[in-house]
């Protein structure tokens, strides 16, 4: 008989994200193991998993949750 | 001795998110499953693990990785 429980690792996913900035030089890394991004002010305010927070100016660029990365460019 | 590869549950994460549109009656469900979230016109193209695709109107409210939930909002 199957387990009623969901396979561990979709229980245990963790689906932190790193967040870069798009600059002219590349991708400059913002803040990893993300879990929250909301808009302040001119940008989004990042908290990760560890309560560290950061602020980004820019608007977001890209999402890929299989790589787990968010892009913000700065605002046109 | 401890194996050299990830333990199952990293390697295997699923991260897709579900992609909601905060109406004044709530929440409604745009797409499931998204794994790509990019701007496009006046709001963001969705796709998902199966390359269904959605555009939603508005702008991204809330980011929540732990919920799996993107929330967008109309924009004002």
């Amino acid at each position: 008989m199957s387990s009623p429980w969901p396979a561990p690792w979709v229980a245990k996913a963790m689906c932190e994200s790193k967040v870069y900035l798009a600059t002219d030089e590349g991708e400059e890394l913002v803040l990893e193991d993300v879990i929250s991004i909301r808009p302040e002010g001119d940008g989004y305010l990042l908290v990760n998993l560890f309560g560290q927070q950061a602020h980004v100016r820019g608007r977001i660029k890209e999402i890929d949750l299989l790589k787990h990365r968010v892009i913000v460019e700065p605002a046109s």
